[in-house]
């Protein structure tokens, strides 16, 4: 695999893939640099982050976005430098972060269903828009203070707290007043981490422990407030144990492997929302594209204080792209993934 | 079958049901008139009130009451006269509604999940207080305007819209200034029943239309508040038509026949809600136990108002109890279904 920066690196869908992730759904190629057009940009890639929802971008469905067709590089969040701008708000040399693609340089048109946000110059690593200060981060911030309203005195529970967004929910509730923030995690490591790195109180190795009794023995008086990034057996058993007019956020499903929209399982506990009077609410950050730096300014305070922790799991070397989106669903390290490709200038 | 008052008629639970209730799940029996004591009431039953809850509650989980045992009358909200009272709040002659069960005398003790609410005289049928002015419009009332907020310009959708709580909450809806309110409905005639009785704009026939084609056709920029009465496939494909930020209130699931809590389905495109950030809420009617007169001083304005169209499905006859809650299942005509047993003095 060549470096020269003058050859377009890129790793394109070869197929569309059926369940879990091989390496024949990827293919590697090399291409000319593009050119930009009246108001586009083109960007240098430095940092690819890695979500979940990137499986079902590359699903037939394609979930939120359109889907990523055969042939196409693989869409993913991430960090670049401006190499050459033909669009006003956009400069040479700006960091930004965005919606791209598994490419050395990528060409795009800001103002799409998220505006490319230019990077504050700041003495915290950059990759950390991507993590704290990026869609994890800040959808936590937002699905806590906004949709779930975490209080003093709350009782919590946190799906897949080990994950870009569930430690950091965690550590906000914690930092709200919370009285107790209990985490959802796979297998005593993991349980250890939210524990000793992250804020939680207690946690529930989900594949080792008897759930609902670790629930009954925390919560006795119900959860005032629960945080899903798991859906499926979790988010189901969540129901039975809910306060009377508990809150619950949905912001992801990581129980399914994203395949395909029809992979979801319903809670068919859900109708006890009925007699208990429970909230339910999604979140996504496209609803609070208005209100990010109100966002990263109150995370980064927090991080400051120490009351939210930051952990990234950095990875690099482009050849390294579709191994580690397989990864996501195969239990990867705790905090947020990322994957360097370039330096900045 | 007796009518002397003084022996006490009684449908008790025979057999634990399963399924589908028949005439042997149920007992009928004659005892002495019960005595209460300090504390309690004793109330001569006039109507029994038919709910989809009953079926749970003779279930052996229960749903959120205690399920009633083989060998106990089959409880039911109804109305009744007060015929002596052991409770300050309580006299000789008022008229009562509340928990009851099946029997020509109920001994019971005030301020239980719920309070006995004593009847103010009017000039509307007494058994219109379990109907628009009990569980079915009170739970209407509030589940639109506190739960969905319903406000002028929404497009509104309401299941099983010919049931004592749907076709109250479409009127509502309709008053309220929602630009279009359309209902689920089983059958032409039901459907015709709602747009021409009830104040609903366009009908979907559940059971032989192109529901999804239809929903299409009505609602093209989507849904903005969805009454669920449902659930089930329902409720499943609602998801699909939700607009952005759209909210449902979740209210019943007459898809299921109650018969046991783990016989509903779960709606596996709940996935929508993360990425439209949809907000799903339960209403039950007693977390609005202070608000009631509320209520129903707002609902009879409608109701002179002509707003809200009031409808019953009246029967009469103590020997009919059983049969009639079958029917709640099978398809019962539109309307708050009651059974008269008695006069009031």
């Amino acid at each position: 695999m060549k470096t020269d920066k003058k050859i377009n690196r890129q790793w394109l869908l070869a197929r569309r893939p059926v369940g879990t992730l091989t390496s024949e759904d990827f293919e590697y190629k090399e291409s000319a640099v593009p050119t930009p057009s009246e108001g586009e940009v083109l960007v240098r890639m430095l940092y690819f982050g890695y979500d979940a929802s990137q499986r079902l971008w590359i699903s037939e469905h394609g979930g939120y976005m359109k889907p990523v067709q055969v042939g196409e590089p693989i869409r993913c969040m991430g960090i670049g430098q401006v190499v050459s701008s033909r669009h006003a708000d956009y400069a040479e040399g700006d960091l930004v972060d965005g919606f791209f693609s598994w490419q050395d340089y990528v060409v795009t048109k800001p103002d799409a269903q998220m505006p490319l946000r230019i990077l504050p110059k700041a003495d915290y690593p950059l990759s950390w828009n991507l993590g704290v200060f990026g869609v994890g981060g800040l959808t936590a911030y937002f699905g806590v203070t906004d949709v779930l309203r975490v209080k003093p005195g709350d009782t919590v529970v946190v799906s897949a707290a080990t994950g870009a967004t569930g430690s950091i929910a965690g550590d906000i509730c914690k930092a709200l007043g919370a009285k107790q923030v209990i985490g959802f995690a796979g297998g005593p490591e993991k349980c250890r981490w939210i524990l000793e790195k992250a804020h939680f109180d207690a946690a529930i190795d989900y594949k080792n422990d008897d759930v609902e009794q670790r629930l009954r023995e925390l919560c006795p008086d119900g959860v005032d407030a629960y945080y899903d990034n798991a859906g499926g057996d979790i988010l189901d058993t969540m129901f039975l144990h809910m306060a009377p007019r508990g809150r619950m956020v949905l912001c992801g499903a990581m129980s399914s492997d994203y395949s395909d929209m029809d992979g979801f399982q319903g809670p068919k506990n859900y109708v006890l929302a009925i007699t208990k009077m429970l909230r339910m609410e999604g979140v996504h950050l496209f609803f609070y594209r208005d209100r990010l730096a109100e966002g990263v300014a109150q995370l980064a305070r927090w991080v400051e204080e120490g009351k939210v922790h930051v952990e990234e799991c950095l990875y690099e070397g482009f050849e390294k792209a579709p191994e580690l989106l397989a990864s996501v669903f195969t239990g990867k390290r705790p905090g947020k993934m990322v994957l360097k490709v370039g330096d900045p200038e």
